[in-house]
């Protein structure tokens, strides 16, 4: 943004409730402003946000809907990379009545997956075939060399509670002309194997499938199944943290801050006196005591006599501050992001596929593939918008040609580009 | 309370939003009359609470709060046997005030469970006893002559959707001095057996078991355990039931007014093209193709190619229409109620341990034992206030001695009696 503030002659100005990290990401940039930004602080935002013609919204995903309201007061396009909520989708008329523009799921995942999954989806349309399944899977990793030890293959590289209470909503998709539905209690037990570039990874299916049908235009589709990837082994070893209760966000836990790592995965365990933690989860879920599972339990430190280190929480919020202590990045090390679509359609009465995939690696533990991949199409489509060169309206996601089409080109300049073949 | 009505010179009003209903419940009885009610009518709901001493609400849960602030503004006491939420309790302190009783969790469970353990925890305690463990389970079912081919020995004697959603909230409870949790994913599989009058139940744990450690005065306890009774078996088919998803209410399904008993079950499970139904959940949860679990859920319609009836829904919202059709007290057929307690306590150096019971089978389809010993409770506490009798205020539960005392022996009376057995 910086960059193209310099060549267009534009202004950004950086807010965030730290003064200091508004003014490091600003750097040296004669083209940046840095504020200190409080949502809750009205004046200030109207200040802010009055002074702008576009604002991107980067704030934790419930806030987006208090910068819209703003944004419609104030007659100022928003983009954000979080999914529409019910509450921003009932702004669609009134935003496009003052000629706004509310673009939401710009990111990578929603986002990147909409734009290079309508790009193959409308080539295919336009060459007069008929679409007879969709998938498509991202994941957030940890690149090949990063924490060779770690057997998850894995590290909170976004938000780290929405990791550790991912998948809770019954998943809903369409498989094979049927509508399918997918608990949490099965979700990570009920995986699909996807092979990108020689790998193969494990992918559960995301919460709302469906939903994109009307939005993608795929109705008469037989499949429609969107999910999230993980490095092989990772779903059954998670699985028991699921089944065991020790992602459940609902209920306060008791004693905390006398809780150990142990005494925490112990309250999920019946009461055998003389069995270890870890001989309870080996006989409950019928494991190898030296398996896979209980390797990936061992090395998060979830049989260790140390203290969680919290006065209270959920199930939830216990596990993400012990998980914390393991799988945050280091410095030097590298994310990595894989997303794949496969599309099955028919042409002159013969069926065939197409298999799109992205994959990228971060350059260290701050500037990461997350990060680049969220932040470069919203930095991307605010430039578009200012260059006059979208006349999408309302709140929207980005499916439509003169999105996808431009957001696409300046991803592949910037190294982030789709693979594609076909079969 | 038509017929101590009559004793003490009280006039009963029953309010129904239809007036039929509440012609029917007062009869011939010159002490009663009826009248339409409408909770969403402020005026006709002034009117109706202003002309009464005590108010008993056995609307839906969720309108107790509604009827409460009525109460409060036009200074009438109120009892429910519904349990205390976070907003009626929150009254307590302007109830007592103004010199009302908001009597809460005073039918069966919560009801007589809490009067029946009081009585015998108060009795331990003023015999210089110390209370080691407290367990407590009831359960809803049917007696032993009702519909002899059902194998759940179970059919709806409340409210049908609370069996559906049941236990979805992580159960929390105390067992052997330490906390445990138990998550809706486990619910059904960590039973406990329970024998009353020689016959054997499976006890599951209810939600939160914590939170009557200090209503009953039960600091200092190892264990700490309420929960609910099914008839053996019960527990393993529901299980196949939660695993699959089929209770969920969170999500709506698709194409419910095309769906099929067999085809919803099918929409939980994979596809595979030359399994049926069944098939598919022999395999998936490793039963016996003639099993138990597989002969309830055939019992039940699952399997069959009946339409499900419904135009939309939730999982529960479908499950618990198909288990209706089967689920109903038919004519003549009774329900039966049994509640267990067990207490070990020390006293002089040794372990001593009481069991107390109670069974309890209705008359027919309509003067269940579920609608004696919910009301039951209500209708004495009503009077014995009405007597002045009862001197607690504010928003409580009936767990004090001036309150169990009476209705334990108004209800033994009645014929509602609890067992004893100290070992």
């Amino acid at each position: 943004m910086l960059q193209q503030a310099k060549v267009f002659g534009w202004h950004i100005t950086v807010g965030d409730f730290s003064e200091a990290a508004a003014i490091e990401r600003v750097g040296k940039s004669s083209a940046g402003r840095a504020i200190r930004f409080d949502i809750n602080d009205d004046q200030g935002s109207r200040t802010a946000i009055v002074s702008a013609d576009v604002i991107i919204s980067l704030m934790p995903a419930h806030y987006h809907i208090v910068v819209a309201r703003y944004c419609l007061l104030l007659r100022k396009h928003l983009l954000t990379a979080s999914y529409v909520s019910e509450e921003m989708a009932s702004l669609h008329d009134e935003a496009r009545l003052n000629d706004l523009l509310f673009m939401n799921e710009c990111g990578l995942d929603p986002g990147i997956d909409h734009m290079s999954a309508m790009h193959v989806i409308d080539r295919i349309k336009s060459r007069k075939g008929r679409l007879v399944s969709f998938e498509s899977f991202t994941g957030g990793l940890i690149s090949q060399e990063t924490d060779p030890q770690n057997p998850w293959r894995y590290k909170f590289t976004w938000n780290p509670r929405n990791l550790v209470i991912a998948g809770q909503a019954t998943a809903r998709f369409l498989l094979d002309g049927e509508f399918k539905y997918i608990p949490y209690q099965q979700l990570f037990q009920r995986t699909t194997n996807v092979t990108v570039e020689g790998i193969e990874y494990e992918g559960y299916a995301n919460r709302d499938s469906l939903k994109y049908l009307n939005t993608y235009g795929l109705t008469g589709i037989k499949t429609m199944l969107r999910g999230t990837l993980r490095n092989k082994g990772f779903c059954s070893a998670w699985n028991i943290l699921v089944q065991l209760g020790c992602c459940d966000d609902q209920v306060m836990m008791e004693g905390v801050s006398q809780l150990t790592h142990k005494g925490f995965m112990d309250s999920f365990l019946d009461f055998h006196p003389h069995w270890s933690v870890s001989e309870k989860i080996v006989s409950k879920f019928n494991l190898t005591p030296s398996g896979e599972e209980i390797t990936r339990l061992s090395w998060s430190g979830l049989f260790s006599d140390e203290l969680v280190g919290l006065e209270s929480g959920t199930p939830a919020q216990v596990l993400e501050h012990i998980l914390s202590k393991k799988w945050k990045l280091a410095p030097g090390e590298k994310d990595f992001i894989v997303m794949w679509h496969r599309f099955v359609f028919e042409k002159d009465g013969k069926q065939k596929e197409i298999q799109a995939y992205l994959t990228a690696t971060g350059k260290n533990e701050i500037d990461t593939a997350m990060s680049r991949t969220v932040g470069l199409p919203l930095g991307i489509v605010a430039s578009l918008l200012m260059q006059g060169k979208i006349n999408s309206r309302g709140v929207v996601i980005p499916v439509m040609a003169e999105v996808y089409g431009p957001v696409l080109i300046a991803l592949k300049k910037l190294g982030i580009g789709l693979q594609e073949q076909e079969m």
